[in-house]
Parts: structure tokens; sequence; C-alpha cells
């Protein structure tokens, strides 16, 4: 039995599946570009082992410990690790018998498909992970992770991975990066420039925060036009490492293009904590401003992820600290939101601003037509929640016929969950080629021309948008 | 000729409609569980033969008379009964007459579903309902009203339903809901604790509401600590009557959890008609907090329905009143609303919130994220005017992939209009299985597990959920 | 080869796709009703050659130049006139090639149907365009051009056009119109009356607006009484050119229905320029009601087209000025918004008003449920970046079940692209024919059902709710 079929996203009208089927073999060996995401570079620096099932498919997981706590499973018996020192459990055994049991949960979720995919195609593992089969699986996926072949590395050869970017804070030392550099290993690994502790008024420990930055950069961060040297000082740094892009997280999409007396005072007012909220996000949208002229000179493609509000859920957080599943999508306007950016810089063909949204809405409403027109501005892949079949169907239906297909920068997977990321791209090029033979099959593209995008979506576009 | 295709809401696609076919047969003979809606329990309690067809579908049905409004037909000449006292038009065949000659308007709607399934599989009429077939029909289905086997008991076990819920105020005296349990009779019929009246400070008659509720269990509900306690015996009093659930009807989905001390003063003020709007919205949603700790002693599920813009049309609210069809969905925020909530008691697993909506962007973006983490919340089925193909067909496709199945309640009828319960439960279970049917086919899921699922959505959900 | 597929956008499924081509056969060759447009009344006037395929094709289409430029090429390399007097490319064949370059990008699109449907069927162009083809077909365009057969009215009634309704200012003086009239040609182009110029405050000149209106009618314009006499005349001098309709394209969906002594204030600072921009706001949307009365009166239509932020780019807007492909779709209320109005004249059955919206988000919220109850309110097609295939089964699937098809008004191409015409209806008829097979595939619709249907939406609709 095998846990994939091997038609799997295709359309189920035969000629389509034909379609479909051909124009995926045509793209199915193509290398990965993985140009946004979050592994760790110490993978590759250090090349060590991965120690064990559950710490590989389950601790690190948002999307599958999300699941599990919806039904009633604590955090903590799932081994999160608790920030305010309370114990979790520490059987790994035991936590992977708990996730087994409750695998149901993830019918018909993409965490479902991404796990299948790994199991199947880097584990081998045929059965169906449920108590029954939850002890041999454990085993069978040990076993591998003792091996050579299973490490870092190997894997990240195993998996064609062309490039892969990792995501680091602007005051990070970057010393995994210049580990792999140090190593003389040939696996393309790069870095991507997120300076949210250093733009963020809200940010914890932002004023020390900006002051390491001029520690480690020999600018004088208390002023604001040392504070801008240090971005592109830092910004050199990264690129040195890599980096193509950078990457800004904020609340809403909104940007401002302030006179820099006002930045200034801003600025200033920030570092000594005064900013009132309303200040607060005035700055934040300023610097994406700011950002995309230093993106000008220096070629860094910006990354925007607006529209998460973070950390929900009060008692998580109190327990467990950020990131712990407890982040959810809210509504989000790019249209007054995104003009006083894209009236400063928009215009230029020079610059390459991506977009991201969880807010699905805005696809054919606001961000086709804004990507549609403006020659800096770009849509990124479907994101987060809707890094799915049917996210991705949606994406590709709503934007398509006013953004078009090369508005768009093909696929990123955006993951921690390294073992994941075949399956990620797998998911995507498949939806695309079905995607792609629905529209021949309707007579609104020619079959040579599907060939063609095919090609550009799951590989072409990525390298070019983010130029690696 | 047959109103109904055997295959009607399966896929087209032979293969996955032979699977939908063979889910629905698995699951089709499944006993109904009706855990929302609003039956009126009299029929159950006085069993009395139902008088005529128009009455039956025409005149209390909104769905109906709204689409015949729309295209100019007079509520009046509908016989739908006026708030001022005005007449109506009371011969019901000349009304069933102006019904079927504009039955060609609820072509493609749900309305036209249900009404083709009643006709056929309750009153065996096999002609489409027009100018020409108007009489012939009313005379069959009344003819059919006559007998016994179509009064109200007969046909709640012909229907196959297990279980009922109605819906009452909370200073309802359930005197049929009494009547019903001192006849003896086997059929399960239920109500749920609906305090719209007495949580609401801008309720008409609010203060005289909680005078009533006071003199009704003894308490002095001028005090806010006799006002919870006044609460804690209705839904006691409830429960007596097989209630496991409290419905909650509000405008947004705005909570709050303020101190207690701040709450009383509201209460205070709502109680003299002194709330301003804002401190109205806050009482309300204060109201849920409350109710949800009262869920987690007695154990009733807690429903929230917001979103409605309700009596849009002062000219039809004049005339007619409440409820007669010109209510309208609005956007609404869960992310920011449910929050202060969800952060009292939403980690809970030993309480269960039920959340509908009929602002559909926020399945993907805001529903299915919160329900998929939060153990206390879960996402109730397409409501009001997205019961309907297309629309259940959303909410799989929306909130599956992020949710799954088992954050979802499986399915409610929500309906006054009793003769379409098994049409509802038909539609749905029909959606159901094309979805699972279609997961199949695209190896999103394994066939044995798409029968268990669509066991589960069909019958097993509703009952756990409800506790029913 | 064929550029386009004869069996384009009908479903893939065999059986339903037999349907589809049947029903579609049934209405293709239907006269066209264009009751709302843009193309040039003076074409029809003089009946002059056309000048050559980029100034047809390229030039004025906003959707084609818009999407040139999000991929960098510059407006003023394809002869987008300059509103600075800057210079633009003048040599047409240069920048046919430009576009026959970058025509790659419409894949996916709705532009490259229209095209494509042009090219081949207009102009018998069978191959794909691109720079290798790039003059073959611009000879070919060009040489057909020339011919009388190619002329305005020869293509007019070629494409079957039964009438088409034109879009002028209320202070226009009508005079391609009258040289239609005069000119005994018996085409049906008939005019529509757009008064923003004379009811938005902000809108460019307004004060002067009013007061040529007023010259035109005799009318005192600086006074309320005048001012709306003035519109009442204005609206006959456009009846008596065929006028059917009133069109009206504000910001929001905003009404008003104020006394009249606060409208005649508001008018007076109007005048003076004085009205803060939610005063300005408050007046426009009172004259939507206020045109609704006149409508009650003379029986045109009135049309709404809220929710574009117009000019979105500082750049292009002061290079190009206004309508340059920056008008950019935002998300927009109707519930509170129409509910003025709809008090006002909603319960009307001797009033027609046709609401547009490009927040597809509203269709199954808001825009359905309202008009699935007031009779004065109907649903136009899917606008602007939703006329297209997506766009329009989207709203035929979100819009259908609640609104029915009879609260929709048949399509409307909304073109200035004259030879984009037949293509856009013919696009329109195969999905709604689609949509229609799949209802009756899945048996929600009998099939002798949806050829009455397809009737009604292709042709009966339209001139109906148009009165045309």
């Amino acid at each position: 039995m095998a846990l994939l079929d091997e038609n799997r996203l295709f359309p189920t009208d035969p000629s389509m599946r034909d379609l479909a089927r051909l124009l995926f073999q045509s793209i199915s060996q193509l290398p990965i570009v993985s140009p946004h995401g979050h592994t760790d570079p110490r993978w590759f620096a250090e090349d060590r082992n991965f120690t064990n099932p559950t710490d590989l498919f389950v601790t690190p997981d948002h999307y599958v410990f999300r699941m599990l706590h919806s039904q009633g499973v604590a955090l903590s018996a799932l081994g999160v690790p608790r920030a305010d020192g309370g114990a979790t459990e520490q059987d790994k055994r035991k936590i992977w018998r708990l996730f087994a049991e409750n695998f149901y949960l993830f019918r018909g979720t993409p965490s479902r498909l991404w796990i299948d995919h790994a199991f199947q195609e880097v584990f081998g593992v045929t059965a169906r992970l449920s108590a029954e089969t939850a002890d041999l699986i454990y085993d069978q996926i040990a076993d591998c992770l003792k091996q050579d072949t299973f490490r870092p590395r190997a894997l990240f050869k195993r998996f064609n991975i062309e490039a892969i970017s990792t995501t680091e804070s602007a005051i990070d030392d970057l010393r995994w990066h210049k580990m792999i550099r140090a190593s003389g290993w040939d696996g393309k690994v790069v870095t991507s420039y997120r300076p949210d502790a250093v733009v963020d008024p809200e940010f914890e420990g932002f004023t020390n925060n900006v002051q390491v930055m001029g520690e480690m950069t020999g600018e004088d961060t208390t002023t604001w036009v040392g504070y801008l040297a240090a971005h592109r000082k830092r910004r050199a740094f990264f690129k040195a490492f890599g980096a193509t892009s950078s990457d800004h997280g904020h609340l809403s999409a909104r940007t401002e293009d302030l006179p820099q007396a006002e930045a200034a005072a801003l600025f200033s007012k920030a570092l000594q904590s005064k900013c009132s909220p309303d200040e607060a996000d005035r700055f934040r949208g300023h610097m994406l401003t700011e950002m995309a002229r230093m993106s000008i000179d220096d070629g860094l493609v910006l990354q925007i992820h607006p529209g998460s509000f973070r950390n929900h859920s009060a008692d998580i957080t109190a327990m467990f600290g950020r990131d712990k599943g407890c982040d959810i999508p809210m509504r989000t306007d790019y249209v007054t939101a995104l003009r006083p950016l894209l009236n400063a810089v928009g215009g230029r063909s020079d610059l390459t601003i991506i977009v991201f949204t969880l807010d699905e809405t805005s696809y054919s409403r606001e961000l086709a037509p804004l990507a549609g027109v403006y020659p800096a501005l770009k849509l990124g892949p479907p994101w987060w929640f809707h890094d799915s079949y049917e996210g991705m169907l949606r994406f590709r239906e709503m934007a398509t016929e006013t953004a078009g297909f090369y508005n768009t920068v093909g696929f990123n997977d955006d993951t921690r969950a390294f073992c994941s990321i075949p399956a990620r791209h797998d998911v995507a090029r498949r939806v695309d080629c079905s995607f792609l033979a629905t529209l021949v099959a309707t007579g609104r593209l020619h079959e040579d021309e599907a060939f063609e995008v095919a090609q550009d979506l799951a590989y072409r576009l990525a390298k070019q948008a983010y130029r690696l």
C-alpha cells in the first residue's frame, strides 16, 4: 500500500488529468528554489543527525501541535518547551503515540499530505499513522535518522535543493552561515534580512536592539542618520552571506513616506519608548519605504508579510511564549495602506516588492489589481494557512485574470519543517499543473504555452524575482 | 416524471459520482439529529393536522416570501400577517396560485430543492409547480394533510428524527414542552435557552423581561448577583426539558470579560435604560462570557449567531413586524471580537462554544484558524443564506484545511419549515459525500477514511458536540 | 490553426459539455443588447475607418497598457497620450511590436481571450501574436481597416448589435448622438445620463459645471430647486436621445435621504466649495436618492458603480491624467450604505436600481440578500476586473442561491474597446450556459428550464431591466 496517490491533486476528468500529468512530468525533476523560509542554518553548519521522529515532526511544527491542542491535547503533553520553566513531557515515544492516536484529526488538511509525503518519500514508510502503527513508524524513522544519508546536508542534496534562504534577525551574528561558508560545503544556503527587532518600536527590547546594531556597525544609532547607515551596513553584511531579500512582518500593511525630519523625530521618540501606538505604527510604515529605497541601491528584494494577529491566546503566550500556533489572520487593507510606498517607489522597474496576504479577499479585489499595474509590485504565493491545495487554487483563480502569471513569483515553502520542503513544492507544482491543464481544457491557454508557464511557476519565476 | 434527480448534488465525473453515491448510501438512512432549529413545540404537543398547503409552505417561510416580494409581490397578497392590523389575503388557494405562477423565480435556489423534495418525498407530488399545476398540487397536499399519517408526530417518526431542538426565550414557560412530556410520547423534542430578551439592554421590554425572570425564579433580579442566579435557575429549568444548549443572536461577535463590579454597574444602567449603544454592546458582550462560565458548570453548549442586520426595511418592519425576510448579513470580525471570551474560557476542553457566521470571508481567514487552536471553539455549519449546495461546498473548501473535520459539528437545519427538514439534511449529506469523494479522487483522503468521516458529519459530530 | 477552441469555457465533463454546447447553440445567434458601455458615439456618427491596429487595440485599452506597464513598459512607449504635454511614441508599428513581444503576459487573462476572439472572428487572424507574427498580423488588420466593411456602422451590423448605450456627461451636448439621428442610420445607439460632474462637489470644476447646466436648461442652478429642475430637463433631453438609464460612479455606496432644507444647504455650500469631505460625500449620497425619485417619474434606470479608488498612482496621474489603469477596487459596504435609499424607494416595483460591485465578498453576504428582498434592487453583472470567466462563475455561484436569476439583469460589456464587444458577450453566454449545464447535471434545475434561463440571461433580462 502506498500512502500517496500518484495522481494526487490532478483534475479527475481523464483528459485534463492526462495533460496535468504530462505537465507535471515536465517539471517534477526541476531543482527546488526555496527563496523564503525558516529552516535552521545550524543544521547545515553542523550537519548533525536529527535526533528522533518526535523532535522532527511533532514538537516544533505549529501546524501539528495547534490542531492537537484544538482537540484538547495539552501542549506540554507534546513536549512543547515552556517559557515559564514548567515541566513538559520528555518521553519522545509517548508523545509520538499521542500524535499517532490523533492523526485522524488531520484528515483533509495540508499537514496530512506533507507528513504522508515525508513518511513515504523520505523515510519509506508505507503504513498510515495510527495508534496501531505508531511504534513501527517511530522505529523506522528513528533508524533512518541514525544514518549518514539522513543528515541535513545529505537530505539537502537528495531533496534537490538548488538554493534555500533562511531568515535571520538584523542583529544576528550569522555564525551558522559563517560556519557553512567556512566548511567549504557547496550547498547554497543564504540568509534574509529581517529587521523587525530594530524597526518596530513595540518590539521587545527595541532600544537595546538598536544599540546593539550600532555596536555591530560602528554607527551612532542614537541618530536617525546613523541608524539608517547602520541598516545599510547590516544589509551589506547579510548580502555577504548570500542574502537577496529582506523580510518584514507587520500587523498591518500600512506604509508611510514621511519627511526625513518627521521620521527622525519619531525615531527619537521610539528610542525613548515614547511612541503612541499610532506613532509606532507610522514609524514601522515609514521604515518600509526606507527599506525600499535601500533596496533600490543594494538590490535586496523587499518582502512584506502583514495581517497576522500574533499570540492571540494570552494563556498560551504566558506559558509557552511566542509563535505557538496562536497567530490568527486578520482582515487587511492594501489599497490605502500601500499607497505611500507605491507612490514613492512603485513605479521603479529596478525594485521588487513582494507582498503576501492572509486575507484571501484581497487577491482579486486589491492585490491583483495593484500588482497588475505597479512595476515594482509582485504577489507572493499563498501564505501560511493558505499554503494548501484549495488555497493555491483560489489564489490562481482569483489573481491570474488580473495580474497574470508574470506578476507572481513562483512558490516558496516558508517552513521550518525541513522534511516537508519536497512535499510542499510537490503540492505547489501539482496544483499549478492542474490549473494550467484546466486553462487548456477550457480553451483559455494553448498547450505549448502551458508547458512554458509550468516551468516558470515551478522554477524560473522564483529564481528571477529573488535574484537567486 | 420525478422532481428530483436521484444523483443530485453528486460530482458529475463518473468515478467520483460512484464513490459519492456509495458514501451517501452508507449514511442516508441514519436518523436525523437536529440540534438547532425553530420548529414550534406546539405542533408536537397538540399533534393537530396542519391546516392547508399555503400555511405550510408559503406564508410562514421567509425564504419564500422574500423572493416573491423582491419581484414585486406584496407580502399582504401572500397572507403574511400584518403587525399594524391591516388586511391581508385570506384565500389560501389564491395565495397558492400566486406562489405557483412565480415558482420559476426559485430556479437555482435551495428553496427550490427543499420544496421539490418535500413535494415528492413527503406528499408524493411528481409535477413541477406552475400556474398549470397549482390546483392539482394544492389538492394533493391538502388531501394528505387531512390524514393522520401527516400529523406532526407521525411525520416526526417518518422523517426518522432521533432528536430535535426548538428554541425558546429565557422567559418562556415551556408549556408545550411540558405538554409533550406529559403526553408520554417518545419523540425527543428538547428546548434551547435563548436569553436575548434578558441580556440585551436594547431588546424591547428588557427591564420588564428581567423582572419577569425574577418572578419566575424567586431571585432579586434588580441586583447583578440575583440576575446571574436567575439565569442559572432558568438554565436548570430548560435543562429539565432537555436543553443541551443556549443560543445567542447579537449584531456583532463582540465579547467582553469585565470585572464583576463593572458588569454590575452596566447591568444597573441597563435596567434604568441608561446604557449608551456602546455600553449596551459591552453588556451583551460580557454576558456571553458569563453564559460560558455557566456552561462550564451546567454543560450547556454555547451557540453564537452574530452578524445579521435585522429588519433592514423600515416599511416592512412597520407594516409586518420583525423577521419578515429583511435581515441582511454584515461583515463580521471574529479575531478581536472573540478574544476576551476565548482568553477567559477558550482553553477549556470541558466547554463547547459553537460559532456561526454569515460572513463567508471569515471561514478561512478567521474562524478556521481560531477553531483550529482553541479547544472550546467549534464551527457551526453554513448558516441561513449559506445553507445551500454552493454555500456548504465553500464552507468545506475554506474551513477544512485549517480546522479539519473534527472542529466542526455536523449539520443543523435551523428551520421552522418542518417539511424541509429531511430535504435540508439530504442536501447536507449529499454535499459532504461529494466533498469527501473529491478528496479521495484527488488523493487527499483514503477511501476507508471517507466512509468514517461521512458517518461523523451526518450523525456522530452533531450528537457529540450537542451532547444529545 | 485556430486561435479559439470552439468548446472554450464549457465544462470538461463530456455530458455537461454536450449540454452546455446545446444551450449555447440555442442562444449564440441572439442579437447583442449592450445597455451599459463606453464606446464613442462619434464612431457611429462619422462612420470613418479606424486608423490602425495600434490605436484600435493597444493605446486606448487600459487592460492592455496596465499589464504591460506592470512589467516595466513605459506608458509613453505605448503611445499613451501625456497630460503634461510630454512626448510619446508615435510609431504605431513599433508600439505594436512591443505589444506583440509581451503578449505572453496576458496568458490566463480575459484580455487574451478578447483579443484572440477579435483577431480571429473580426479580422480572420489565425496566428498567435508574438514577436515573430507581429508584422504579419499588423498588416492583416491594417488591410482590413481600410475596407468599408470594417467601418463602425458595418461592424455594428456584423456584430449583430440590437441596441448599444454610450455614456455621456450630464452637460454633454450629445452632438454625436444628434448626428446619428440626423443621418437616418437605423442602428440603435442611445446615451445614458452620467451626472458625476454636476452632483459631486469634489469633481473638478463642479461649480462651473452646475452653471453650465443652468445655461443649458434655462434654470437658475444657484438654487436647490432650480438645480433639481435642471436635472429633470437634462434627463428629458437625454431621453430624447434614447437614454433609458442614468449612471453614477461614487467612491462608496453611501446614500442619504436628507430633509430638503438640509440638502439645499449642502448644495449651497458645495457651490461655494465649502463642503468638508464628509459633507461632499453626504451630498453625493443624497443625490442618488434624488435621482431615484426622478427615475420614478421619468423611468430612467438608476445604475450605481461604487468602490473604485481612482487614480491610485500619483505619478501616472500627473503625467498621463485620469483613467490610466490605476483605479483599484476597495472593500465596499452596501448594507448600511444603501439603507437610506432603499428605505426611501426600495419598495417600489416601478423603479429599477442596478448595483454593481468590485468587492466580490459582497455578492453572497450583502448584495444577493438585498436584491433578494427589495423590489427596486437588481444586481448588475460582474464588473471590470471581474468581467471574466472565473469572475462570472463566482458571481453566479455566490449570488444565484439567494437572489435567483431574476434579480439579475443579464450581461453588459461596459467597454470602449469596440471589437471586444462580441468577444465579451460570447464569454458571458458561454459561462452562463456552463453554469446552467452544471445545475442540470447536479440535479438543481430541469433541462427545459435551463434553455429558458439561457435566453433570459443572454437577451431578455437586459432588454427588460433597461427597458430597451
